[in-house]
């Protein structure tokens, strides 16, 4: 046993991959999303994309385009990017500001900035229209530290009551307060779960990453009891080693009032169901999943770092952004090679190693959601 | 209200865009061109693509690909482009003459103009073989002042009494002797029936047309009383306008014998399924619609001139045609927007204002095609 | 009648072509796809593609990728490209050499060449697991005279009892001792029966071969008697004719032994579901037929000669390469345009010919697997 090893407790004989139906069927697919997804919380990126009154941004996820946009009174909604009058699209940039209204391009119904439509040409004179019957469908917005969720149900909990202790947990690095420094889009042919999974385990690691091995063993991971929120845990760096990063060194400035361990090691969380927080010490990686299809998955991954980095002259974060961008094309290389071997015949559920131990929870919760 | 508005009474307050599954749903559209297109007369091209005996050109519709050809008697035939041996397709080249027969790449079976088995290697010694048993199958044929027109129903009224009063209602404009100045193919991503509506109203003119609305101004729309076979009306040239061009200037020679009204007008009629027939004093301007698919459609728009026009020299159609393309364009691109918006869960029916009120009828006549 | 003419007995008036389901309906090819090909024996390639231990080559069929490679005990083992962990693609190189294990690249699960498993990390500690219950996922592999065939049935028959008199009739031409001199791969847009049929009636060699009809006329043809394992039969060559090649000349040694009227004709053998054989005096050709899909065939085509040629400085095969490659580009072109008509309401099964006598009995074998 290597000196770094935290050992984990065996799994029980029925801790088996998932069927592959999971990952091949198309009606599974569509119910998986409405309730894994849309009927919760889903991640939909950070509020500092519209930091003025009428900054919009889309956001595309299953068949819907949803706008997100900041009101007069500062508050971010999201609106289906839906007219009112016979459906037309009503944004098509994929960001920008609104002059005032969201003016459908066709008929030029017009609504204000809290969905309400202001005004609806050639129908004056129908005796039967009413404009407050017809506002914007929104969805539910909430915020965590700098994070923006989505959620299609109709009156769904407050988010911090899907977080649970993430809340507290991760307070200490003032996510709301870092700036976004670089962002990669990832196109994998892989199902949503699998890249999931990938980033719950790191037995796979010594082969897959050499140059993250290097830096941090992955014996030495330890994790939190998963939840229905959550699945994560945390690995040390090693002696010597300060961050993740090209040759191992900062990047960015340390997280002011971190301390302990924190310094020492990296912290990463499956957010269910689609955001991957990964926390240095001198930054933050997100990754926001979007299943495109039953086996292709959109994944931005973008690096923030506190404002006194971003605004240093001269501040660079490729030797964080090259790491890790080097890490995550391994990661979905294997997913996609998984994905085509699901298809097979020969596929059946394989046992679950006890360092995949998060794996078998997750799975649990998706079977539940059938 | 704008003196040149002719106003229109109010629809009931049932009066919904259709419900979404109308322009989703792969059942429903098969059914749809069924009932709509090929159960029906639709429009196929021009007479004067095939002149002479012995020329054709093809045709495509659904999975379908019909070869019209013009035979010894001159008559323009339909058939299916299928071999009644194997069921080869006969005819590759989009258009050509065939010298005498038409022949089988495959085996060699050779029919003539009319249809009839001339020849089947091979079958000479099968006793059972009888050559008359094995025509070309034929869809029907028909013309209206230059468009031929095909029906796949076996026994089908003619096509005059589907279009009805159409036909004496443009026999001013001569339309057989007019010559085909340009064409422009469009591949469009919409439902053919957004593309039947989108011409079938003119309030969204102004936002998205401003050149036309310059030329013709939307609210001088008047309509036709709609049926079962066309939904159209006019709209008024403004003042010192001669007709749709970049400049507004005549393009053409007017249509000998035209006059009055029809002078200081354009005439827009959807005759069903599938043909939009723009006339102006100077020129025909028709688009063909093959669906091809749910979501696409494709559009063939041409542009057709007295022939003392196209015969003049440095005789140059680009003014009326540069000014609809640029129209045609802005209008495939909103009708694209609302294919996307209808995917939405978000998207219900809305109201139709009275300036939709040909959009009203369409829609109870596809209800009715079920 | 031609003095080259082996006349055939007439069809019975119900002998007549597919229905055209067969052709057209997704549900029907996964049937087929298990009854004629995965359920029996079927070709995937030749010994000689492996010639020593730990060499591999892929092959893809249907939603399968198979791992063909040579033990240590020289037997030629197929195995689905699967790990039993998680599902994981093991190889992705089309071929190669495994360095004494076959490793999975994702969690690095290892297994012989036999398929046991050797070694699975992490799984040291984990009570019910035993490495015996994990091997790889066998098909079976057997050869003939240096082809090799697989077959996912649990306990098939030997491959020489499918044959039949095949492997007698055909020993002559030593087939195991050919060498490959040339490929080259196809991809057609036709369902692979009617690649099949297109090989089994040479009625369409005078329209659609005739550089063909030129070395060997189509009524010289005579054909055993088919069976459920192969159709197929001769024909002979012209006077003065000696292989099928650019100018009729040999382009090989012929092989040693082949006497008779074996010099002068050239067999054709469909071996079911996949393999067409064709052997002329001097070199063997043949095609490995894979469904990509309902109208979509993979075809690979070989070329193989006596050592004594290929390992003469100079040897240059393209004579044959070049006849056969313009044969095979016309019969996949007639065979697309079938693939395109069949789609039409206008198809109807039509009369057979004598001169399709084997299509009528591929039919029969056809719908037998329903």
């Amino acid at each position: 046993m290597s000196d770094q090893e935290k050992p984990r407790p065996a799994l029980p004989a029925d801790a088996l991959s998932l069927p592959a139906e999971y990952y091949l069927d198309e009606a599974r697919h569509a119910t998986e999303l409405e309730r894994l997804f849309l009927g919760r919380w889903f991640y939909a990126g950070r509020e500092a994309e519209i930091p003025d009154r009428g900054d919009y941004t889309l956001r595309e996820i299953g068949d819907e385009s949803l706008i997100l946009t900041r009101g007069d009174d500062g508050r971010i909604r999201a609106f289906f990017n839906v007219c009112r009058h016979r459906g037309t699209r009503l944004c098509e940039e994929p960001a920008g500001t609104f002059a005032g209204a969201i003016r459908c391009p066709y008929h030029a119904w017009a609504y204000d900035l809290a969905g309400r439509l202001l005004g609806a040409p050639g129908m004056d004179r129908s005796p039967h229209f009413r404009a407050e019957d017809y506002p914007l469908v929104e969805a539910r917005a909430d915020d965590w530290d700098g994070h923006v969720f989505l959620n299609f149900a109709a009156d769904p909990p407050p988010l911090a009551e899907q977080l649970g202790d993430l809340v507290a947990r991760f307070r200490p690095w003032r996510m709301a307060e870092l700036k976004l420094a670089h962002r990669i889009v990832y196109d994998v042919a892989a199902n949503w779960k699998l890249i999931v999974q990938n980033y719950s385990e790191c037995l796979h690691c010594p082969g897959v990453h050499p140059a993250l091995q290097r830096l941090s063993h992955f014996l030495s991971g330890e994790n939190a009891p998963p939840t229905d929120s959550y699945l994560g845990g945390a690995m040390d760096l090693r002696d010597g080693i300060e961050t993740l990063s090209v040759d191992g060194r900062l990047v960015g400035e340390v997280v002011p009032g971190l301390q302990g361990e924190d310094l020492r090691r990296v912290h990463y969380y499956a957010v269910l169901p689609n955001l991957l927080l990964s926390l240095h010490p001198d930054y933050l990686m997100t990754h926001r999943l979007r299943p495109r299809g039953l086996g292709r998955t959109e994944i931005v991954c973008e690096w923030h770092f506190r404002p006194e980095s971003t605004e240093a002259p001269g501040f660079d974060p490729r030797a964080a952004v090259d790491f890790w961008d080097l890490t995550n094309r391994q990661d979905w290389h294997v997913c996609e090679q998984m994905q085509l071997g699901l298809r097979s015949r020969a596929y059946r559920p394989g046992p679950y190693s006890p360092r995949e131990d998060l794996l078998h929870a997750f799975d649990k919760l998706v079977r539940g959601a059938e």
